[in-house]
């Protein structure tokens, strides 16, 4: 079919039937939560995705609900992150994506808020002391990191700063528009290459870096070949025609459509831009109460917007 | 149709047959030159359009062509706007769009290389005094003006700076996916509401200034209901049937895909951050040599890019 | 003694014995409060200030303090300004200074965190209806506007946007080191020429915008020649000489200094963009608070953080 | 004397009398060249300077000049670095310092007009194929590297990347104000802890990271303690008293400024963003000339500013 997704919860609706694929769901509040466990590499191959767990969080207006909803979806992600995370050593965040493009700048405007610890934890006051997790950040797409790949960069600062897990924040591209800002998908099988928004991600992963890698994404594009899918399906609908008659005809359109230039485009909301900025918020506040689980809440909000 | 462009050239391929419109095109080189004179009310409506004077400057690979190519196109661009400038007094140029959106800053980022120079006449060296023309800039876009609409503080400086003219520069939205950074459309109908990238785009008109307003824009996105529209025109060239007899069916396809989010999204090159800055500064060479004849491109190169 | 300081509260230390000078002051809590009036003109000449009323709030360790200490400065900046603004109208904020230069960052920082309300007053929900006072801002000095008189820019927006005042933020120079980012002043006298970091300050006085113009200023500099003026006076002190007696000799060498380039040096702390980071926070919660007296300080965290 | 210097040159100055230490100096046009080289531990310890060899290249008015003395500069640093780099193998540029401090951004600014082509090797074209020199560049000071140390960083790039030397650029601290923005300085000695603006430099030299470690610095500050002893010193000249009979009493007055807060201070032209980008732009051109023998001036200029 040809159509991109980063997410496996889309991956799966598009390749039903396939064996090897645990799905539960539960509803949360506002917040829909499914758990997509791939199992077999037979699975893997039908969906395009690495075996392992997929956790999805989605808010049908994750970025413009109200902060009482914006603090249960930050819960949520800490619950997700803390199963998946080693129970003590330093972590090192990774900001992916271009600080420079809107659409890929989630990475490292989630880092902008988030609690870094790592060269504190010995300076700060009594009242904190022993209670701070280390926690490092690097963002290798601001400017300032050129001509090497992110990979190299974070092989690294790995090797030299040995963090117990490093957690990597990406902005993906998905199948519906509708998830674009609202769904939030946390896994345990790290960055694959060719994922994300930018074109040229480099694999972070367990076998890369000899720890683990979770990885947590949001949708901020969808691919224009998905727009034109949805509208041709639309029609045949419309006239009735089924379109698993026409999938052929559909994808030589499609494939038609993309050597004109579509394949290079993307869809995103015009107002991509503010979103991000409340939506790099909620997943910061998740990260800090998952890496600090012994501050309370009013201490990590006192601590990353005042600083210690 | 509803199809919305910001391209006069555009407009008339699609509202073709109506009288009070004069084109006539020419080749320079690399680049096609267009010029659109709607003449008539009625052609004015009937393109959704202003009367006046569009001037369309077309480079198919302008953000990658050679060094030459795009000289070229600066030159074609200060040629134009020769035609429209008042023959003295200062100019005030304008970059409209929000900065912190990749596809609407190109009006900013132009500034950044627009060679500034109404505070300099007085302390100018020998060799340049007498040589340089008034020119001063404002971007209301960026951060740093607040709850205020970009009208307001126009018409403020206008009034106390008392230019000649206005040049205002605009992030644009086409028709066409292969326009977007490629062409650039100059007239002297100004900046009309509902136009350009942003939503909000105020008026900045010779009626609401007083003085001639000359717009300069480049398409950097396409709305995706145009792509929807595209490929449906496709799929029914390819089962054999006749686009203008299925027109009612694909408008209320459309407007259905419209009203389930897609009138909010907007479909843009993965790459628009580099393409823009490329384009950038090509219209910002382009503006020095209009606004500055008598400096030499050497003596314009080496002042904007060094400084006074 | 041409020492140059922008706080009258210095000025008065500096020139004893003159009349027509009101002063009190007053403790509360961490925070020192100086009221200083300038009442007759033969004063003001020989404080080289306008006549009107400067009120001082200084707290020692100002940028570092406890959260709460801060929370207390930003309340006293917000009643010291209520006694300033008038009951009702917009207010415009005025960022004064150059956003690129750490020192004189102060004005646009601060109205990053501002909560600027004017375009919100009618699409705001239920909840806010009514009880917001209209905001609106602007930072002549971040890159956007060149070319252009910081007056004239506001000039051109007061004419249009008719506020009641305006409240110009800017980064100040002292006589003492130990001010820097530990004292705000708050004058009904606006901003004069020649004040200020920056040295183009043009003046925005209710003279010449014809409303109320009330500045806020911290001290983030000291002039060089200061730093020497202060060794001199050790020295003549350890080696027995009284200060007086060679106030001329002192005043020549100083002069010897100047000319030999020590008049454009100006002393600054190393970590002076941390601390205009603390400081703005501090300054834009009083300016919240001040602006808008029917919401609670919850409700401005709440809107000046999150967005309305 | 206790008068911080990272200038070699400054401190051969003060420390005369000394053996070990050879400098020979000529001028060039408008620039002075001075070699130091230290040959001794002995020389090393009385000059708080590692053994080695110091390039200083000075220019009265470097930020200002007419551009062909500006172009005259990048050369002769590019002459200077030559002698230092090995043959072949790729570069790494590392910028140091604060992006955010002005003082301190000089490493960074360099980097943004440096030619950075490791990753262009294989995709460039024919005219470039075989003549491009692998550089790449880290500026661990930009946002986006929190919690870590510069050295951790670039020793795990440095191991990954496997560069055959580093090229350091840092802002330093002089003893004399006037030679802000007007000296540069090159060593083969590297970046040792506690020198440059910053107060938390750590050390990069061959012996850390097992390559040559070439660091290139300009002086941004003078701390405010040297401007109170200069005073000092030109008091006691004026009243007749021998400097060198009261170095004590000096000594322990200066101490007392220091105690007093002085000791955090600096001293910088009111100026230094603009002077910082001046320089910044002439340094990013000598590297250019250095790292990339087999190109032109122009092609340097054409790919630098345009991009290949």
């Amino acid at each position: 079919m040809q159509i991109r997704t980063d997410l496996a919860m889309e991956s799966r609706e598009i390749a039903h039937g396939i064996s090897g694929i645990a799905v539960h769901s539960r509803k949360r509040g506002a917040i829909e939560e499914t758990h997509v466990r791939i199992e077999t590499e037979e699975a893997a191959r039908a969906l395009e995705k690495a075996p392992g767990t997929y956790v999805t969080l989605e808010h049908p207006a994750l970025a413009l609900c109200p902060a009482e909803e914006r603090a249960e979806m930050a819960r949520a992600i800490a619950e997700a992150l803390r199963k998946l995370l080693p129970p003590s050593g330093d972590l090192l965040a990774v900001g992916l994506g271009n600080r420079y493009m809107t659409a890929d700048a989630l990475g490292s405007r989630v880092l902008e808020d988030l609690l870094v610890t790592r060269h504190l934890r010995d300076i700060s006051g009594e009242s904190l002391r022993g209670r701070l997790r280390g926690v490092c950040a690097v963002a290798p797409g601001v400017l300032g990191v050129t001509g090497l790949e992110t990979a190299e960069v974070v092989q690294g600062i790995v090797e030299h700063v040995r963090p117990a897990a490093v957690v990597a924040i990406d902005a993906l591209a998905a199948r519906e528009s509708s998830r674009i800002c609202t769904t939030i998908q946390i896994t345990d099988t790290g960055i694959r290459p060719g994922s994300g928004v930018g074109n040229h991600r480099a694999g972070l992963t367990r076998e890369t870096l000899g720890i683990p890698v979770i990885a947590l994404g949001v949708p901020m594009v969808v691919y224009a070949s998905v727009i034109a899918r949805d509208a041709l399906a639309l029609l045949l609908e419309h006239i009735g025609m089924n379109e698993n008659d026409h999938i052929q005809a559909m994808d030589s359109l499609i494939g038609e459509l993309t050597c004109q230039g579509l394949g290079e485009l993307v869809v995103t909301p015009r107002e991509v831009d503010e979103l991000v900025g409340k939506v790099s918020r909620i997943i910061a506040d998740g990260l800090n109460l998952a890496f600090q689980p012994r501050l309370s809440e009013a201490e990590i909000q006192l601590l990353s917007h005042d600083g210690p």
